[in-house]
């Protein structure tokens, strides 16, 4: 699915149930991240139009999503607050090779593998929580973090050959799947 | 005009004229940071409902320009590139306080400032310039900076007395006014 490596486990689904409005609240938090993400290489990569073009849709896409749920929390009498992030998203930061353009390849891969990760959460999500308009909630996001995967992945190919992004793409989905299996104690949509 | 101590005077006028090509770059990065400063109140007061939303329609709107000033610079043949920055902005950050409330006044209101600023300089280039083109460019970004400095200033008063504000609004506008007349070697949007 979409890259991934491997699939959710039991192991997640135990820490939703025993603590979705954290997972709900890191959810509005990771919509917010990912706006700043594509702001971000809008700043890094301005003469890059397609890539300025895409990010700006990206960052508008991603607010609309971060007000969806604070709203989605509001009606549930969820106070939103600042939360300890989960290790997940430094970690793979972390593998972002320090030199361009092998910097702009590993950046927009790793932006789309966060956006991999989280649709298949979402699509997990759907099928696992009882509630249905959560579950609706949560199918309505899929697509568009399909089609922002999608963005990336191919975006990575304008700093790199199809071929040389594809193999970094293998190694970066394999540490990404090693990070998930290894999991995390905190409850949160990516650990 | 929305609070501004000083009005925009010749030696910013000459500098437009020898230098046309360097303020539309500068232009386009303008609203990219103004995208930027609008997200990063978001990361750090996303308890304020009103905020959060209302710096949402910000990005939008800064993003909506950032892209109207990448196609005039298409359309005249001239290679959006990076850019030294004025040191307007840098400046008016350090008078930012440290702490909390007064950070929070101190940067919508840093904001708001540079928003009436380029709303004042629009204008004054909408007169200016002689391409009717350009002119009917800056005039149509004329009012939304003029409602962007109106929301900031008004959301200044979520972290202090109405009365504060005003008093805090005076002081960094002084300011603001003693570094524009100051200016700077290099021709900027804000020099």
């Amino acid at each position: 699915m979409l890259h991934l490596k491997a699939l959710t486990d039991a192991r997640w689904f135990a820490q939703v149930d025993a603590h979705l409005d954290e997972i709900l609240i890191d959810h509005a938090h990771c919509e917010k991240k990912a706006a700043g993400t594509a702001l971000n290489l809008i700043f890094h990569y301005v003469e890059d139009r397609e890539l300025c073009q895409e990010m700006t849709e990206i960052v508008n896409e991603e607010l609309e999503h971060f007000h969806r749920v604070l709203e989605l929390l509001e009606k549930r009498g969820i106070k939103f607050r600042r939360l300890r992030p989960s290790q997940y998203g430094s970690r793979l930061h972390a593998l972002v090779r320090k030199q361009e353009p092998e910097r702009a390849v590993d950046r927009l891969l790793v932006a789309g593998l966060i956006e991999a990760r989280s649709c298949e959460r979402f699509s997990a999500l759907a099928d696992h929580v009882d509630d249905p308009e959560l579950a609706d909630f949560y199918r309505s996001l899929f697509e568009s973090e399909a089609r922002h995967h999608t963005t990336y992945t191919r975006l990575a190919q304008h700093f790199a050959p199809e071929e040389v992004v594809n193999l970094r793409l293998e190694e970066l989905y394999e540490a990404e799947a090693a990070i998930i299996a290894e999991g995390e104690p905190l409850a949160r949509m990516h650990s």
